[in-house]
């Protein structure tokens, strides 16, 4: 995964204004706290920005939210699901680009020392400027500060200094004036070993742990292409100054699937399964020509070209299926494609899923095509080949370019740097080869330009032969192109529980209860256990039913206390919880559908087999009320 | 967890001589890592020691491994399991004393810079010499050096010193001096966010993130003892030189459980379900006296005081369970106490899971009584009160100690120093606090020692008064025990594939054959599914069961290619795989079990259906072997 844009900040959430959407996230941040589903980490000692704890039901609801993952995609795609460690060597994140360019912008207040993102404080101070002084402000201006926002991302260090000075901004609270932005490297970094003589870092994204097994996955694939392999663990990124609670931490976790191909062919045997699955895409021409994101059929946008390949199109359509089936609201999810000035030079295409929560558009996975870039980096720099193999049915007779420069001739000529210029004529490809061999032939000598001296040298005819020859070749070899879906865990879980809060009124009218509506495939529990009142009776059967439950692996809570039903199913809906046992006679018990409030009743010895059904899929709620009595409470 | 001890290294291995196991050890880790369960991290790159990749069969080992653990302990219990970061500021780990004492010794070669730890070097020369020059040491000698090797882990670091002195030692290879030893911190430090103020460390175990949460999780428990939390996750440990490869890495992964209990009741309403259970037990008496670990009942052993209290005897129980349950040979795992100088000063009781591999007995689980210390210790801290509360049903009258310290009298008597003598003087324990009002009743004064001061002063009649008082009160407050059983899963893993290897001849003859015996329940996969020749009809047939064993979740393994069946049948035993099907037949398979070879034939239809039953448990392969018709490959 790459570093997360800040592109959903600019997009208004569709569904209601500023304030309600500022409510509604603090009601139900309060409600996720209450209920510990996140504990602020180190909290008794004052609490680190940026590091949130999962509290037990937190806990529970990403560990399903993860079992359900593996199931859709490993076990799904005979994955190669591996673990590499989170401590990384210097030279792995060299190769990958992160130790020279992980970098965010940042300025320092000039007198406290206190660091900021020189990007956010430009952005505030644009959009602060835009709401509060709009009626001050020439049109000249508002178009000017639109524009800053829009070019926010593209702005180079010394650009956003120059803006930063222009405007006058100063530093938050004390008003000092700042320091030139600078970048600061957002890996958190170590020492291996006793020495200090081998810097290391905690992973920005497990993908790289992938890569640089790459040889020995191949092998054990038995050298067959295509395969995936994944990877599910922390990751770190040690933000300047994290805001938005739960959406931008320090450490979290990632499920990346690098998935390799043949770039000559990058067709998928099931592309067929998803090809009719329509929904809302955002391509890149919609973003540029203003229009909004529109459902569109995969297989058509396959087909239009909209999305580079079926591999890179079988996954967006299957990413859309697991969203979707924890319980993402399909018209709160879209696709964007990324910009041209997003993506990484060497990318072929890359999506992002992005869910709309009340923060706006955040970007929970982005399933990226890089090409090859990946494996040849670290091919590069370790010196081991990262490639595959095609062997041939028959052997091919080919016609291969040989470039052979006459080092002696080169040597004479070009003395100390001949080196670099025969390393630099080798590695022309083939356009570049005839185009030399052409005017070598007309004009005898050409200008070559050799980026290892910076400069241009003079070839003469006798210094390099230049042919093609036919031979037998047996197999190809090539490096395969990777397809990357990386999944922000925790993003997709508040995203998750944003789009499953509501509130709605308590019996006594003059209150608010919250409820979180998580599917029972991904709820923290399955079931809560009540016994209606204490008392040795109802309490016995309560037991005997948790321990049921336990034998067959129904994750519940037993709730003993002797606080009100209603206020236990109150609880229970705020801790989102589908189903509700309550003992209430030494032979039956109701059954509660949290968001209905129906209640069933059933034999005590049924209860378990059928809360199991019903949690387990194997029967609907709908199912249960057509077969049992109902019951009602009031 | 604390940090492991070296104790292992001085028992010899039961089974087999040194040769003998260094032979197994080689060719299990080749099997291991020709099979990819293990690969070492960043090997393109040289690789970094004391890091290891799982590769796929390694991670679904562990994943197996991890998910029954889940079971066996969490679900079974109602654990409440949480999740925190791995990073951690400096105030926590300061409060746990790591920052000051997770240290080893470390030495210098003082012209390279290579470091080792002094224990190590120490240990090796001993051994060393009473083994290769066993003919030329006087028995004096040889007695001196096994007392050194005994007291190895009591030496200080200077007593360490003299002794590499006195014995000349020097740095292996180079022969150079070495420097005094000094201790080295184990942490892999960092820094958080970016003004580089704020130190912070991967965290040595997972523990503390659940002590510093105490006071939510017994809130989310509705303020009820006993409860256990639980947390699985990565735990980091600069070692300053790691050897034995999996066993002693620098990241691994830690499930820890504290059971947080009323120090007055450590009884457990389930201990009667492992009272009966016998196994190998090693009590500290035991050790003292050169016994070896016997066989010993468990109610026994906690009604005789073996084992401190029913609640850690409970857990030892349940960890002998989970181990054999797994696959861990119970003739080969013995729990060892911890002698009182491995001990903490605070614990009541520590018990290790020791299980034996070639490299001697691994510690892989440690089951401790570490009473309030961990919680007091982060009050004490943080100033947050990390107690729990017992409210009575009926008030209780009790007699209170009430020390005051007549501030007027000591201000005049000690001036500046008088706020360090109340505090002391508040801080008496009844004890203390009678034998002084005795001392003042007869003597009118009394010498007392202020230890903020680091000296006596005379504490005068008039200066406190001293009395207990009848007062009802209506709750209890204190700080809870907790029973920590930690599990090393990298090591019970390693520890798991020595128990369950061996070798047995192949067709050929001249080759041995390895075969890792998993039980279904860890198997990194339950079944292979092999077409028995390449053809279409076998393909298709191979190709239906794999699509059934995936909709029913059994993890299998498609195997398409050409090599012989027989070829194929090695492999998947190396890889530890229970079953083969066999595509031989376009209405039948064959079903293989991998221990006894024997193979049954099974209608294509119910292929997926039987082997699900088996590798699920619900059927035994003595059932299968009943009820299908036998087949022959001869």
């Amino acid at each position: 995964m790459d570093a997360p844009t800040e592109q959903q900040q600019q997009q208004p959430a569709q569904l209601s204004s500023g304030n309600d959407r500022e409510a509604f996230r603090q009601t139900l941040w309060n409600t996720l706290l209450r209920r510990s589903f996140y504990l602020p980490s180190f909290k008794i000692y004052g609490g680190v920005s940026g590091f949130y704890d999962y509290g037990p039901p937190g806990f529970a609801l990403k560990n399903n939210i993860l079992k359900f993952w593996r199931e859709h995609f490993v076990y799904e795609e005979h994955m190669l699901e591996i673990e590499c460690p989170s401590v990384t060597p210097e030279a792995v994140l060299k190769a990958s680009g992160h130790v020279d360019k992980f970098t965010d912008l940042m300025v320092k207040d000039d007198k406290t020392g206190t660091c900021f993102r020189a990007d956010h404080l430009l952005r505030d101070y644009c959009n602060d400027k835009l709401e509060k002084d709009h009626l001050t402000i020439s049109a000249e201006q508002a178009s000017e500060l639109k524009n800053v926002l829009a070019l926010l991302e593209d702005l180079s260090c010394q650009e956003l200094g120059l803006k930063i000075k222009e405007y006058g901004i100063t530093a938050p609270h004390t008003k000092n004036p700042l320091s030139d932005p600078y970048p600061f490297n957002l890996m958190f970094q170590t020492s291996i070993g006793p020495s200090g003589q081998s810097p290391g870092y905690m992973r920005p994204e497990t993908a790289q742990g992938i890569f640089v097994n790459f040889r020995d996955l191949y092998y054990y694939n038995g050298k067959k292409l295509p395969f995936a392999a994944a990877q599910v663990g922390q990751a770190f990124r040690n933000e300047i100054s994290p805001r938005q609670g739960p959406l931008r931490v320090r450490e979290f976790t990632l499920a990346e699937i690098e998935h390799f191909v043949d770039p000559e062919n990058k067709s998928h045997p099931k592309f067929s399964n998803v090809a009719e699955l329509e929904f809302l895409m955002f391509p890149r021409e919609a973003q540029l020509s203003g229009q909004s994101a529109k459902k569109i059929c995969l297989g058509e946008a396959v087909a239009k070209g909209t999305i580079n390949n079926e591999t890179l199109g079988y996954f967006i359509g299957r990413v859309y299926l697991f969203l979707t089936k924890i319980g993402i609201d399909k018209n709160r999810l879209r696709f964007r494609q990324h910009l041209a000035n997003e993506m990484a030079h060497y990318a072929a295409d890359c999506w992002d899923a992005e869910i709309e929560a009340s923060y706006g558009w955040i970007e929970c996975v982005g399933i990226a095509d890089r090409s090859a870039y990946d494996l040849q980096a670290h091919s590069e720099k370790s010196g081991v080949a990262l490639v595959a193999e095609e062997k041939f049915a028959e052997p091919k007779e080919v016609e291969q370019l040989v470039i052979t420069p006459v080092k002696k001739d080169l040597g004479i000529a070009f003395k100390g740097d001949h080196k670099k210029v025969v390393e630099s004529l080798e590695a022309m490809n083939e356009q570049e080869a005839m185009a030399m061999k052409a005017t070598l032939e007309s004009k005898r000598e050409v200008e070559f330009y050799v980026c290892t001296l910076g400069k241009n040298v003079t070839i003469k005819k006798n210094m390099v032969s230049i042919s093609k020859e036919r031979t037998k070749v047996h197999q190809r070899v090539f490096t395969p192109s990777v397809i990357e879906p990386s999944f922000g865990i925790g993003r997709i879980m508040y995203c998750l529980s944003e789009h499953s809060f509501s509130t709605r009124p308590g019996k006594a009218g003059d209150e608010q209860l919250g409820l979180l509506s998580f599917s029972p495939l991904v709820a923290p529990m399955k079931c809560m256990v009540f016994p209606l009142v204490q008392n040795q009776q109802f309490e016995e059967g309560a037991k005997v039913i948790s321990e049921s439950l336990t034998s067959i692996r129904i994750s519940h809570k037993i709730d003993m206390t002797g606080t009100s039903i209603g206020k236990r199913y109150a609880r229970s809906d705020e801790l989102g919880v589908p189903f509700a046992i309550t003992v209430d006679s030494d032979t039956s018990v109701t059954i509660r559908e949290r968001d209905s409030k129906d209640q069933v009743r059933v034999s005590l010895k049924e209860a378990a087999s059928v809360l199991s059904s019903v949690a387990e899929g194997k029967m609907t709620w709908q199912d249960v009320w057509a077969s049992f009595p109902h019951h009602s409470s009031e």
